[in-house]
């Protein structure tokens, strides 16, 4: 005898878990819009800093509003010295492990907040904004231990990508490199109920705090299935090398798919059109490429595109122009992932807020296939 | 402009996020069973390493199979050397942050795990074995330091319970002892889609790896609407006082209800019965009481629920009787809620498991609620 509901949509496809302010995704005529502001104007007009507060209160800020907002992120870029103890005690520099050492430091910079275990608004915000300074630095300074450069103090005159690609690389970088990784950035911080701000909110439901949510948040960005993808898409173009004509890489991609293999940076679950983020990623990497006088990543990829238009009809997905754009402006393929999360705090943040302004736990069901209940019970000896 | 579905249920109350083989529960008939076995019998017959193997199998073991489980906790049950060194630096002993710690402390884990890497179904089934062995280890260790008491190698000849209650306090527990936690550790190895199982399905749904899953699940777990619940009931027993008359208590309650303040250790998302669980640690509560020569908390608990019952007509959950029982078995307070992970990392791991062999992305949408689509842009100066 069992008697459980049956399942509705698999992997909550189409299923609506919650309502939020935060983030308006209509798939189906490809727009994305933060509080209503639309993706393409916000890559085109602000910064990353103003994308945040908009995420955080719905509007965007007044220049009063977003100097107090940048003190307060140049007051929390600098990493607590525990947290760099901690950095240097972990495996450094193998590829593959970036994003379990971003979770397991995030984790820890709990230890270091002594409003850690504050609950009340104005406490929360504090710590979004704290997350999303020091998400930003816990990544670059990773990096640059990790390619056994020194330890480098952010900078307070720069903005927030600006000085990611200083403590990254030990120099100031050029206003147009700044830019590209601010629009990066813009472009990735919030995507309404992906699977890590699930993961968060799911977390934050619970009543847990800030600190846990982002950490779910964290490891579930680290999935090929959401951010992981974009560093298997740089792995893909130099698997199938720079040198490769034309034909070669038309092969590649054609032999994967008679292989049924996933190509990575394609298709999307909200998506019937293209990714909007992708317009300004494909736009980017073009022009980083030019800038750096490299634009066979580019080409390449768009050839991959061209491919898999017509094979498949899928599209571009915001990580398949990402891997070559970050990949032309210095950034080691192991950080890609990494500086997914250094963007999408800002949006974990909002959704973790929203959640508790307006909590129920999120608790489904699940539809019971096991073995018939009630199974007869047999000593261990009988079994 | 906008348009987006409408919500369905509020915390995905009802909802069926997918289907499942692990864990049968009615809440309409109080029934709770792992892979078809009742708790009741589970309760009663076997071991929290019979009902590890049951989760993750869906049959209990031979004793053969038992055995090698058994030696397989053996060895993962020593933590390895930089997790210890990374547990002393942390701040051990302030009573609230113990599942912080455990947050961080598992997600270390993973850079200490030669495999933590791989993928294949083996590779996983064998990080969850040490996982589950692990849980227990940090958990007892971190509670013997922060008492002040040296590290306690755990005994190859003891089963998971007893080395817990070793590892913590130094001394082998009694008989009694250790098949009161061992029950313990049954009634909360797994309860469905539970929030902070879902957290960890969310999570391995990107694909991302075991340990990702588990951290995510600590951190849900953590809230007082979940795992956290049991530290604030024996928090109210104390609030409330052992000399407290039933009169008092009766006060106390009805004074929490009039204020509507939740009374933690009461009613449950899913059940309209008593919870199965509820049943057996009510026992224990009792019987650890009489044994201790204690049974004031036992009283009071019972008093509580009383009033709970004819106020509210609402039932006690596995939280409320677990509270007197641990204390009364010496277990501090600040590792009620991790006591829960040790057992709960069983069902976590088993519910990973099962979504890594027939996955799909877990990616609801959530309903638009923000400033509508689309805002007008204005520069910065002129906001």
């Amino acid at each position: 005898m069992t008697a459980t509901p049956s399942i509705s949509k698999a992997g909550l496809e189409g299923v609506v878990a919650t309502s939020s302010a935060v983030c308006y995704l209509d798939g189906t005529n490809g727009v994305l819009a933060y509080a209503g502001h639309d993706i393409h104007d916000l890559a085109r007009h602000v910064t990353f800093e103003e994308v945040c507060f908009l995420l955080w209160h719905r509007r965007l800020p007044t220049r009063a509003e977003l100097g107090d907002l940048q003190s307060q992120l140049v007051a929390a870029r600098p990493l607590p010295d525990g947290i760099v103890r901690l950095m240097r005690s972990l495996p450094l520099g193998t590829d593959d492990n970036a994003m379990d050492a971003l979770r397991t430091l995030t984790s820890a910079l709990s230890h270091f907040d002594p409003e850690a275990g504050a609950t009340s608004p104005s406490a929360r915000y504090r710590q979004a904004v704290r997350l999303t300074a020091q998400m930003a630095s816990l990544v670059a300074t990773y990096g640059r231990l990790a390619a056994g450069g020194g330890m480098v103090d952010p900078d307070p005159v720069l903005g927030h990508a600006a000085n990611f690609l200083l403590m990254l690389n030990g120099e100031r970088p050029s206003a147009v490199e700044a830019r590209a990784l601010d629009i990066a950035l813009i472009l990735h911080a919030d995507h309404e109920l992906n699977a890590s701000t699930f993961a968060a909110r799911v977390t934050a439901g619970t009543l847990s705090d800030v600190y846990s949510a982002i950490v779910a948040g964290v490891g579930a960005l680290k999935g090929s299935l959401h951010g992981g993808a974009n560093a298997e898409v740089m792995q893909m173009l130099i698997g199938i090398g720079q040198d490769a004509d034309d034909a070669r890489v038309d092969e590649v991609i054609r032999e994967k798919l008679r292989k049924k293999e996933k190509v990575p940076g394609f298709g999307h679950r909200v998506y019937r059109t293209e990714d909007p983020r992708a317009t300004h990623l494909r736009r980017m990497s073009r022009e980083v490429g030019e800038r750096a006088g490299d634009t066979r990543w580019f080409e390449m990829s768009q050839r991959i595109e061209a491919v898999m238009n017509s094979e498949k009809q899928i599209d571009a997905n915001v990580d398949f122009y990402s891997a070559s754009t970050y990949y032309l402006l210095g950034i080691p393929i192991s950080l890609f992932t990494p500086i997914f999360a250094v963007s999408r705090v800002s949006g974990w943040t909002a959704h973790v807020l929203e959640q508790y302004a307006n909590n129920r736990l999120i608790r489904p069901r699940s539809e019971y296939i096991g073995p018939e209940y009630p199974q007869p019970f047999v000593q261990l000896d009988d079994r």
